[in-house]
């Protein structure tokens, strides 16, 4: 086990109506806030509403700042960093899904910085403050809920970049899975795809002495592989949901991680991706990660074996590991197909035209990953694979 | 899954030679602290003279207080209170196991309040400030190291008594597996039946709808089924110490409780136990544990199928779940053994002298548990299967 520290202040305010304790939150902190947030679906539902009416009854003023997109952009965080400075503005309530926790966080950087926004990510400079930002969850996904970083596509050139620092967890989550019963089938299980991510990019290590984050990983798995086929038959199955948005942020609220080095490659393979064809970050991963498995397992086959073994019950045998690798590989491209995802770059239209250019940026700071450091031919390879 | 919150702040510091960072944590909240700590093995072993040098490099004042003993005493509680006022102290640091932390959590709290500490444990006035605390943890057993109880006995009528409030949590904890190298196989063992215990009081639920921390709770558990026995035999096996480490801390921070009911019925008949016969906690729960377990498995038998199978490998069959949880109880038992654990009354002396004078004294505040609310005659005919 590697040395590590682990510090998570977020506080988890989980289950049914809990969104209606967000204004006595926030008045320990701010009494005028920007209300971020997405498209209509908060309005159509009418989780704007019921949050404006909690957020009036302790006289807490509000500026808006809806239009976020998926995967986010630079242009509406700079827009909310000068909405925030012009209104003097001390607190960020995101009430959506990871783009716009993300969107809120860099904006949340942005105000107390001189600078352009964009040195962050640039790593020109040190996140050093933040004005502080609480979270109204309805898309179980990106863990951003609990996380300190935040991914933002700059339009200006389509680079899509993220940073992390602890000051940026927010200060409180409200999850209630009520919210995710409107939730599509198709955005459900991109969502998903997400949060698989999120534990495998912890659970694919080398290093060996990782027993109990291993367990930890794989009943963080195993969950959503029991529930997520509930809740796409079952949209109001309360159980099931809240299963399924709890493990979302114990996923990635950086337990999983403790005393391992992770990898991420596939994360920074795929965010080319959605940086060009604006896919859902989910979306990709479900392309991607199949792919490096499938060009990585080899590096160390008996960690695939034990994901094969644990969490997809393959059978053991100890003459034929690669075996088990490959058969676990194999389980988890079909879960992703049972829940109704493409696992193959031509499956959503998109060729291999820009490979080379994607497979160049991704790399352009040098190898990704640590499971296996991958070159600019390694992710050409991968691409590839995941025609 | 029920509505819950969830936060805790505690900064883990974990690692090699991570009690070297003390002095730089501390110095951003004091300079001049409480050292508190038991008997003579921290001095024995050196940790005494390391810590005292880097508290030194940072100008960090040290008054000392030593003598805690497992199942601290109030008096050494109100000494150590009485000795930060006169000394105008703010911070105290705990380097031990449970006891010591536990002993400067009650510090911490009476500091500021101008009434009888012991309040705090009949409950006659809340929790609303300590002073802030911090850990170098030497035995892995108690989780005090980050969560915000403790428990104490009062010498006067042999009271043991816990309080809760997040605000007790310490604000970082140094976690060091090579400190646990000189633990005894019998204080491991002893520990690791305390982490168990932990773990145990919130699997033993009748929430139904609670996968993902069940599964978490199972990870717990086989972390240390698989380390525990490594270490009786290695000693100086980091890898596994870490394990076994972190593991007693992942089953007390609250994680696994989220979202569920929890039990706590034989914490409590145990502290009677080392309330009048000052054995260790740990040792109590080992015998404790197997027969609440056999009075209680009829009310849901399911869980305890379940307890059987996932955790204990007990072979699944549908037309006899009783028959898979009592397998579960006895290789639960058999495994408290094989670490070298006593597992009935009658094997560490104790005879049934006392058990309804203990009884009584459990319950006066009404029946405990939660997974089956035990009265009176159900605490005496637990210790009666203990005998």
């Amino acid at each position: 086990m590697k040395n590590f520290e682990f510090q998570n202040c977020t506080k988890i305010i989980f289950g049914k109506d809990s969104e209606e304790k967000a204004g006595t939150e926030i008045i320990k902190y701010s009494s005028k806030i920007l209300l971020h947030y997405g498209g209509g679906s908060i309005k159509k539902y009418g989780l704007y509403d019921r949050v404006k009416s909690c957020l009036k009854k302790e006289d807490i003023g509000i500026v808006e700042l809806g239009g976020v997109l998926p995967n986010p952009r630079l242009k509406l965080v700079k827009k909310g960093i000068e909405l925030c400075r012009q209104e003097k503005i001390d607190f960020i309530l995101a009430v959506g899904g990871g783009s716009v926790i993300d969107s809120a966080k860099a904006i949340a950087i942005g105000v107390p910085y001189k600078g352009n926004v964009w040195d962050f990510f640039e790593e020109k400079t040190k996140i050093k403050e933040s004005i502080p930002i609480a979270v109204i969850l309805t898309i179980p996904a990106a863990g951003s809920e609990v996380s300190g970083a935040s991914v933002i596509t700059n339009e200006d050139g389509l680079y899509k970049k993220g940073v992390e620092a602890n000051i940026m967890r927010p200060k409180f989550s409200i999850l209630n899975p009520e919210l995710t019963f409107t939730l599509g089938n198709n955005q459900t299980a991109i969502g998903v795809a997400d949060i698989l991510a999120h534990i495998m990019e912890r659970y694919f290590t080398q290093e060996k002495n990782v027993d109990l984050t291993d367990r930890l990983c794989e009943a963080t798995f195993k969950t959503l592989l029991r529930n997520t086929p509930v809740i796409l038959k079952e949209n109001n199955n309360y159980a099931a949901r809240a299963e399924v948005m709890w493990a979302g942020s114990v996923a990635h609220n950086d337990l999983l991680d403790t005393g391992r080095v992770t990898d991420w490659a596939s994360h920074m393979i795929e965010h080319e991706l959605s940086a060009i064809y604006d896919i859902a970050h989910g979306e990709g991963l479900a392309i991607i990660f199949p792919a490096w498995m499938k060009y990585v397992y080899k590096n160390n086959i008996e960690r695939f074996a034990q994901f094969g073994q644990r969490i997809w019950g393959v059978d053991f045998h100890p003459y034929d590991l690669e075996g088990m690798a490959l058969e676990g590989i194999k389980r988890f491209e079909d879960f992703l197909k049972r829940i109704g995802l493409k696992t193959r770059l031509s499956e959503i239209s998109i060729s291999d035209d820009r490979f080379k250019e994607m497979a160049k940026k991704c790399t352009e700071n040098g190898p990704v990953g640590s499971f296996v450091k991958l070159g600019k031919e390694d992710v050409l390879n991968i691409y590839n694979l995941a025609k």
